[in-house]
C-alpha cells in the first residue's frame, strides 16, 4: 500500500490538486500547478508508476486534441464516511475520488449515547467494507459528521445540546477498536459544506450551507475554506432570535428560529392542525401513523393540503428572516439548504427566498442564489469522505 | 528611491514579514520565515544595504543576548491615509511602519459629493506632506477608508446609501490630479479591522470591528484576512432587524438596528428627553448648542444624567441584540467597537455585553471579549496606512 510520506512535497501538492479537481487532464494539472510543466509531468509520471494516480480511460477535449483524465488511484484504498443526525445515521464506503461503493442508512437516536451508537457505526462500517470486497487495512481515512459543536483538533463534541452524553467523548479512541486509519470529526453542516466545496472543485469561495432538520445549523465557507470560528461553534444559527415574544427554546432563550421553524416545530404545528380539524388529511395521517413528522408534513404539502402549506410557508419565512440577518453580515454568493426539509420541495424554498429578499440589502442579494444542496441527501456522506481524504492529505504535509 | 520590483520574491516575503511584525529582530525574522537562516540573513543584509530595511537602534532580548530590531526603512518614503466618515474626514502622513508624522481632522459632509470632498482631501494631503518635509514623489501608496460598500478591485463605492453621489465615482482618477502613487480604497470599517489586525501583528485570526457612528457597520477578519463578501457588502449589519415593529429605516425596512441605535437615533432620543423636560441638562445643552449630537449625549451620560444614561443603555442593548445573532453565526474571538460611540465610555459597552451574553450561546461567548478598538480614534487612519502598504507590497507580488 502506498504511503503519503513516501511522496515528495511537490507530488503531494499535485495529488491534492487532482483530488480537488475530481478528474483532470495532465495538461490542465501541469498548467494549473505552480511547477514548471516538465517538473509537473515528471511527478505525474512517477505517481502513475507508483500507482498513486491512474488514468481513467476517459478522454476530455483540450484545445483540439483529446487528453486522458487522471484521478487518484483506486489502489490507494477506500474512504469510510459516517453522517450522524439526531434521528438517523448513514455509513458509506467511497473510492479516493468519492465514488460511493456501498452505503447504508437507518434510524438512530443519538441520545442512546456514544458507546451504543458508535458500536453500531463500526459494525456497519465493517459490513459495508466486506460488501465491496475491501479490508480494514485498505481504509485510508475515516470522516464523521456529528450534529453538534466540535473541537476539531480533538475530534470531540463540546457541550452538544442535542446529545449531552457525547460531551468530550473520544470518537477517535472508540473507532480504534476496529480501525487503525486516522479519524476526523466535524460538525454535520461543516461536513456538508465541505462536500459542496469539493463538488464545485472550490469554484465558489464564500457560501453557506443551512441544514434544517431536528435543529438548524449553518456551514460557512470563507476564502475557500470551512470556517469553524474561535471555539468551533460558528454557524450555530438555530439560536438566532426571530421573535422576542416567541416560545421558549431548549437553550433557555425566547423565540430562537430552531424552536419555531425546525422539524419538531413543524410536526407540532401539523399535529395541532390535525387535532383542531383544520386539516382532514393531517388528521388521517396522525390517526394512521400515531405521530406526525417533518416527512409527513412534506407529503401533505406536496398533495396541496392548505394547512400543511401554511405551516411550511411560516417555517420558510422564519428561516428566511434569520438568513436575512446572516446575509447582511456575511454577503455570501450562495446559500444551499439541506437536511430533512429538502423533502418539502419548492414551497419552502420560495418562502425562504421571499423573506431574505425582502429583509436583506439589495447589494447583498443582487447575485445571491438560494437553492437546495446539489449533493442532496448524500451531502453529509460525501462530505465525510472529503473530510477524511482532505485531512489525510493535509496531515501528511504537516508531518514532512 | 527604492522600487519593489527591483527586489526578489524572497526579499519581498521577508519585507512583508517585517511590515506585519512592526519591529522584529533579525533572528526572529530568520526563524519565522520559510527560508534557511543563511538565506534569510543574506537577504536581510542585502536589503539593509539597499536601504529597504533599517536597524532601529532599539535592542530586544532574545535568548540571553541583545539583538537589534529591524523595521522598514524610512528612506522608502511615506504613506498617505485618509479616513472619510459621514460627517468628518481625517488625513495623515505615516512612515512605512505606521508612525504618524502629521495628521489633521475636520468636519465634512460626504453629501457634498466626491469632487468637493476629495479636492479638500488632496489639498490637506499636500499640506500635511509639506509639513513633514516630504514631497509628492516620496509617497509610496495612498489608503482611503469610505463609509459605504466598496468594489475593492475598482476602488469605487457601490450604491452607498449615505452618499449616493459617490456611486461608481473613480476615487483613483481623482487622486491622480495630485498624486502618482497607487490608491487603495476600502470600506471604513474594513480599514479599521485591517488596522487592528496589523496592531496585533496578525495574532488574532477571527474577529470583528463594529463602528457605531452615523451608521453601524462591521469589519470582518476571517482566517487572518479582511473578508469582504461576494459583492463587497459583507459586514452591513446596520440593517439587521432588531424589532419588526420598529421605526422605518432609510433603507425602507422596519426596525433596522441602525435606525434605532446609531448616532442620529441617540441624538433624536436626547432631543425628545430635552424637549419633554425629562432631562434639564440635555435641555440646557439643546438651548445652548441649537441641536444635540452623539457627543453631547456622551457628555451628559458621563456627568450621570439619568435620561442620557437610559438612552445609551437602550442603544447598547439593541446593538448587543444584533451582535448576539452575529456571534451565534460567526463565533469571533473578539469584538472591537469603534466610531463616535467610543466617547460614551464603559456604560455603552456594559449594555452591549449584557445583551450579547444573554442572547448568544454559552459556547460562543465563553472566551469572547468585547471592548473598544485599542487603536481608538486613530483606527481608521492607521488602517488606511496599513491598507496602502499592504496592497503596495501585495501588488508587487502579483506583478512579478
Amino acid at each position: 500500500m502506498v504511503r503519503w510520506k513516501d511522496l515528495s512535497t511537490s507530488e503531494m501538492t499535485l495529488l491534492d490538486h487532482v483530488f480537488w479537481s475530481s478528474r483532470i487532464s495532465r495538461e490542465a494539472l501541469a498548467s494549473g500547478s505552480s511547477f514548471s510543466k516538465s517538473r509537473a509531468n515528471a511527478a505525474v509520471a512517477g505517481m502513475l508508476e507508483q500507482g498513486v494516480l491512474e488514468a481513467t480511460g476517459e478522454q476530455v477535449a483540450t484545445g483540439g486534441r483529446r487528453a486522458e483524465t487522471l484521478r487518484l488511484s483506486r489502489n490507494l484504498g477506500v474512504l469510510l464516511g459516517a453522517a450522524l443526525g439526531a434521528t438517523g445515521l448513514e455509513v458509506g464506503v467511497m473510492t479516493p475520488d468519492l465514488e460511493l461503493l456501498a452505503h447504508h442508512s437507518e434510524p438512530a437516536d443519538v441520545r442512546d449515547g456514544p458507546a451504543r451508537v458508535l458500536s453500531r457505526v463500526r459494525s456497519l462500517m465493517r459490513e459495508q467494507l466486506k460488501q465491496c470486497g475491501a479490508k480494514v487495512r485498505d481504509v485510508i481515512a475515516i470522516g464523521i459528521g456529528v450534529p453538534g459543536p466540535v473541537d476539531f483538533g480533538l475530534g470531540q463534541l463540546v457541550n452538544p445540546p442535542l446529545m449531552p452524553a457525547w460531551d468530550a467523548y473520544s470518537i477517535r479512541e472508540d473507532l480504534k477498536v476496529d480501525f487503525s486509519a486516522p479519524v476526523y470529526v466535524d460538525n454535520d453542516v461543516n461536513v456538508m459544506a465541505l462536500g459542496e466545496l469539493w463538488r464545485m472543485q472550490r469554484g465558489l469561495q464564500n457560501f453557506l450551507v443551512i441544514k434544517v432538520g431536528t435543529g438548524i445549523g449553518c456551514g460557512i465557507v470563507c476564502h475557500g475554506q470551512v470556517y469553524r470560528g474561535a471555539n468551533g461553534s460558528a454557524g450555530d444559527v438555530g439560536h438566532i432570535c426571530v421573535d422576542p415574544q416567541g416560545p421558549r427554546c431548549h437553550c433557555g432563550n425566547l423565540g430562537c428560529v430552531e424552536a419555531m421553524a425546525a422539524g419538531p416545530a413543524i410536526a407540532r404545528a401539523a399535529t395541532e392542525a390535525a387535532e383542531s380539524g383544520e386539516s382532514p388529511l393531517l388528521k388521517q395521517m396522525l390517526d394512521e401513523r400515531g405521530a406526525l413528522k417533518l416527512l409527513d408534513v412534506a407529503e401533505a404539502s406536496r398533495t396541496g393540503d392548505a394547512a400543511a402549506n401554511a405551516i411550511v410557508q411560516r417555517s420558510g419565512a422564519l428561516v428566511g428572516q434569520m438568513l436575512a440577518a446572516v446575509v447582511n453580515f456575511y454577503n455570501p454568493s450562495h446559500i444551499f439548504i439541506g437536511g430533512g426539509i429538502q423533502k418539502i420541495g419548492p414551497l419552502f424554498l420560495a418562502a425562504v427566498r421571499q423573506s431574505v429578499y425582502h429583509r436583506s440589502l439589495a447589494l447583498s442579494t443582487r447575485h445571491l442564489e438560494i437553492q437546495y444542496t446539489p449533493l442532496g441527501e448524500r451531502a453529509g456522506l460525501i462530505g465525510a469522505g472529503v473530510l477524511g481524504m482532505q485531512e489525510s492529505l493535509r496531515m501528511r504535509e504537516a508531518v514532512v
